[in-house]
């Protein structure tokens, strides 16, 4: 039985989605979870990694069991173990031929920049960068649109044989009186990728670089040439689609 | 020198604004960092104390000096020795006769309720509670606004030589998608006032009690008829009005 399972989290106390032994990631806490319910080692398969004190309103996983269980009473005994910052919103029964990386159609990743005045409420969910120009910002946005290689916005430990080429079919600002929301959607995205085009982006707010910067990265497909790296904890997978 | 300082921080870490010997509060971080910055021991008077868990986006405090001190380099300077998770938003220069309590003329409260389903991001922030009937929450709410003994909606180990007396001038519920925001402004509030209101409020909202305890609180003056206290995540100070 193959169990498909969309999960929110709070990455600020976390090393990652990925399990690194025993340090405190997303996944170990989702096996141990499993394993204090059910008593099983389940192998979980995620749509994608998240870094260290990047969040997840709706990450999707998929793992198998050998027991048929309801879907709700799964939920409901999963997060009577996770602890209070990772949550099981949904749980589906799916075919064995789902898998939430390989079935995945495109991604959705935001990230969240308060504009106000730093707030010790938000730090852990949007950094707080002020004097941004938004409109050089809206016109820079619109050049990651299309099918690019990005191996300039990728990390630059990233595997060469990966294919760097990606779509992406929406990038734009949604503002508000006190934060700005940039909306990322796409076929897939590298290692880092979000992360170092928000930096560049916003660089290119602070004017400290032009939005020609990006077709320059683009183009040289070196990662040394633009190497912001934007906070994580900015950074939000917001949506996976199948 | 007199300065009123103005400040936001995240109560979850806290036990309350009120020092406590070496517990970790809110006006110990302060008066720490003085005395990291100045070298002196200052006594920190604020508007009133938060409890536990309880936020404040604008806590008014102030303290003497013997120093003249520019109020934007005391600003910058006080922030570099505090912890993340509080902020002095502005530093004014007050006469002598400006006190933080005794001078506030209103004091305005806000209590967040998640309505939407369980948020692993923001449940430091709003408790989660669904199935609120709201249209009702805003008839009782009414209740509240005027010139009454509170003393029914107090802790119950309130001094007894204490006002109870007090006058709420607004009272409201804002509606939004995913969350509701409760007002609450007035001449001053009693220890656990507004968690005690919000409580039964809350009650109410759930359809366990009606509107009309609310006046049979405010009668009978016993604060043991309506004992649900809310979750201190949830409540914020607002705002402190001179």
């Amino acid at each position: 039985m193959r169990y498909k399972a969309t999960i929110s989290y709070d990455g600020y106390n976390y090393m990652g989605f990925q399990i690194q032994h025993d340090l405190p990631t997303v996944e170990l806490k989702l096996k141990e979870a499993i394993k204090k319910m059910l008593d099983v080692e389940v192998t979980i398969a995620a749509s994608g990694r998240t870094d260290r004190y990047v969040h997840a309103l709706n990450q999707v996983i998929h793992f198998d069991l050998e027991r048929d269980i309801n879907p709700n009473n799964l939920k409901r005994g999963i997060n009577s173990f996770l602890p209070e910052d990772i949550y099981v919103k949904k749980i589906e029964r799916v075919s064995d031929d789902f898998h939430a990386r390989f079935s995945a159609k495109s991604k959705e990743y935001h990230y969240l920049i308060n504009t106000l005045d730093y707030n010790p409420l938000t730090y852990k969910y949007m950094p707080y960068i002020h004097n941004l120009d938004i409109d050089k910002m809206d016109e820079a946005i619109k050049l990651f649109v299309g099918t690019h290689d990005f191996k300039g916005f990728a990390s630059a430990q990233i595997d060469k044989r990966k294919d760097t080429v990606k779509t992406i079919t929406e990038a734009k600002i949604i503002r508000y009186e006190d934060k700005l929301e940039f909306v990322f959607i796409g076929t897939g995205f590298l290692k880092y990728q979000v992360r170092r085009m928000m930096g560049l982006l916003i660089e290119i707010g602070l004017s400290k670089e032009t939005k020609e910067k990006i077709n320059l990265v683009l183009d040289k497909k070196d990662p040394k040439i633009s190497h912001k790296v934007a906070p994580g904890v900015g950074l939000y997978l917001w949506k996976v689609n199948y």
